[in-house]
C-alpha cells in the first residue's frame, strides 16, 4: 500500500501478473467470453476434494437440495434481488413468437443482420445465489419446527460482473448451508459456522481474515444500505489473498438475513412468529483458486496438512 | 400399442401416472417453474454414482473440461444452433443501460409495472449442449494430431422446451465424450461408444433399445433435414422406458457430425484435411430418472448387478 511505486514495486507487480496468468492457463481453458471459464481436470480435482471436505462438516439433520442454474423470475423479483442488484441479474430471453416470427428473426441473422430485437423475456432468470430458490420452497411446506430447519444447497450462479479479474467469475458454483428458525437459532447457526469455517481454512493451511462486509448494492442509495448492513453486523466474509494480499478475495460469506426472506415468503415458526434465516456460502471456484494461488499448481507439493484434509 | 383402450388399459394409465407422480415427489422438490427441478439427495446419489461409472469407461488420453451453463452467443450463432433450433435457445439478457436507465426500470417494477422491456441481449447464451464450447476452443489450439483428440466434457444445459413431462427438463446436466480426427477415427469412436454404452446399460440392468434418431429441428424444413439425418445414420439414441414403454426416453445419443463443426471452426488434421467430429452424450438427469423408474425408489432393493456397477 505504498503511495509511490519504485522500480522494485513495478517488478513485483509484473511477477504477480505473470503468476496470475500462469494460474489461469493451468486451471482454465479460454472460452471467448470474459469471466466464463472452462475448468480443467486439475481445477476440478480441487473442487471435488473441497466439496467432500465441506460435506464432512455438515451438521446433522440437514436436508440436501441441488438447484438448477435457472430459477423463477417472479421469485427473484419478489425476493428483492432486482431492487438491490438489477445490474447483476441475468434474465433468460428467447424467441417466443409464432413460427413466422421466429423464421423472420433467423432470416435476419442469416442475412447478417441483428436478430436479438426479437428476444422476449421468459419466466426464468439465472440463479443469482444458491439459496434464493430455497425460501419459497421451504415456506410452501408450512411452519418451521421448534428444532429449526437446516439445508445444504448448491447451484451454478450467475452475476453480470462489470470487471473480469481472475477471481471474478460471471458463472460460478456456490455451496450454502442455510438455517431457518428463531432469531437465536439463526444467529447461533451463523456463529457456529464462523468458527467452523476458520477451522476449515486452518486445515487447508489457507491464511485468511474475517471481515465485516456488505453486498454490492446498486446505485445512489448503495452506500447507505451497505453501511447499515455493516453496522448491524449482518454480513462477514472470509478474505483470502488470491490476486494480492492488498486486494484479498471473499471466498466465504456468513449472513444473517433477519426476517427478510421469511417475511417475503410467509415463513413462520411453530409459535406463529416470523422466522429468521441465516446462511454460510462457499464460493467453490474462489476457494479452489485460493488453494492454487496459495500452494501452487503441483498438488503433490501442497502442505501435508492441506493434502490430508482434502484426501489428496 | 393397442388401437383401442379397454377399461383395464385406463386403469393401467392411472397407475402409471401415480407412479410418475411418486417418482417426481421423491426425486425433485418443486421450484415454481415447469421443467426446472430442485434435485433431492436421493437423486444426486444416483447422479454421482453414474458419473463415476461413466468415468471408469473413459478411454485413455482423454482431456477433461467442465463448462459453465453460459457460453458465447457468437459461438452458438456461428455453430448453426440458432439456425437449427431457434425455439430452444435461451439468451442471457440484462439491464445494461446507465444508472438512470436501470433506476427507471427498477422504478417501474417497484410501481407494479413491467420492467422487462429494458432488458438487452448480452454476449452470452445458455449452453445448449455440453460440446458446443469445445470446437472453437480446440480449433484455436491448431491441427488435430494423427492420433486424434478425445475430450470428456460436461455442462448444465438449457433448452426452452414447450412441454414439461417428467423426463423433459429445461435445465439438465449433459456429459459427453467427443472425438476429433479423420472421418474413420470419428466414425470408429462412435462405434466403440455404441458398444460400450450398451455394456453400461446392461451393467445397470436397464432395458433399452438403440434407434436411429434426428435432432428437433425447427420449422417447415425440419422434417426434410431430420429425414436426411436418419438416412445418413448420423444419430442414434439409446431409448429407455421412463414415462412408458410406448414413449421411451432418449437417455444417450451417439452422433457423427461429419465436418459440420470442424468446417465452421477451421479444425484440420495434421495433413491439412478438414477434421470430422463425433460425440456420445449422456443425459445424466434422464439416466438417473431411468434408474429410479426401472428399479424403484429404494436403492437397497435395486438389482445386485446395478448396485455393484454403481458401487452403492
Amino acid at each position: 500500500m505504498l503511495a509511490f511505486e519504485s522500480d522494485a514495486d513495478t517488478a513485483r507487480t509484473d511477477t504477480a501478473e505473470d503468476r496470475l496468468e500462469a494460474l489461469g492457463r493451468a486451471l482454465f481453458a479460454p472460452t471467448g467470453s470474459n469471466g466464463v471459464h472452462a475448468r480443467t481436470a486439475l481445477f476440478e480435482t480441487a473442487i471435488e476434494a473441497l466439496s467432500t471436505l465441506i460435506t464432512a462438516h455438515r451438521e446433522a439433520d440437514t436436508e440436501v437440495l441441488r438447484f438448477a442454474p435457472v430459477m423463477s423470475r417472479h421469485q427473484v423479483e419478489k425476493s428483492g434481488y432486482l431492487h438491490g442488484f438489477p445490474h447483476l441479474l441475468g434474465c433468460v430471453c428467447g424467441l417466443q413468437g409464432d413460427e413466422a416470427e421466429i423464421h423472420a428473426a433467423v432470416g435476419r441473422f442469416n442475412g447478417g443482420e441483428d436478430w436479438i430485437d426479437a428476444l422476449r423475456a421468459t419466466d426464468l432468470v439465472l440463479t443469482p445465489a444458491a439459496c434464493y430458490p430455497l425460501y419459497p420452497l421451504a415456506a410452501a411446506r408450512g411452519a418451521v419446527p421448534a428444532g429449526a430447519l437446516k439445508f445444504d444447497v448448491e447451484s451454478y450462479c450467475f452475476r453480470r460482473e462489470a470487471t473480469h479479474e481472475i477471481d471474478r467469475f460471471q458463472a460460478f458454483r456456490m455451496r450454502e448451508f442455510v438455517c431457518m428458525g428463531s432469531p437465536r437459532q439463526a444467529f447461533d447457526f451463523r456463529s457456529r459456522w464462523l468458527a467452523r469455517a476458520q477451522a476449515i481454512a486452518d486445515a487447508l493451511a489457507l491464511p485468511y481474515r474475517i471481515a465485516p462486509a456488505s453486498d454490492p448494492f446498486f446505485g445512489r442509495a448503495a452506500k447507505l444500505i451497505a453501511q447499515s448492513q455493516v453496522e448491524q453486523s449482518l454480513k462477514f466474509e472470509m478474505l483470502i489473498a488470491v490476486r494480492s494480499a492488498a486486494q484479498p478475495t471473499a471466498c466465504m460469506s456468513f449472513n444473517c438475513h433477519r426476517d427478510h426472506f421469511a417475511s417475503t415468503w410467509g415463513l413462520h415458526t411453530e409459535d406463529g412468529e416470523v422466522a429468521h434465516t441465516a446462511c454460510v456460502a462457499f464460493g467453490m471456484d474462489r476457494l479452489a483458486l485460493a488453494l492454487f494461488a496459495t500452494h501452487g499448481l503441483d498438488l503433490a507439493r501442497w502442505p501435508q496438512r492441506t493434502r490430508q484434509s482434502l484426501a489428496l
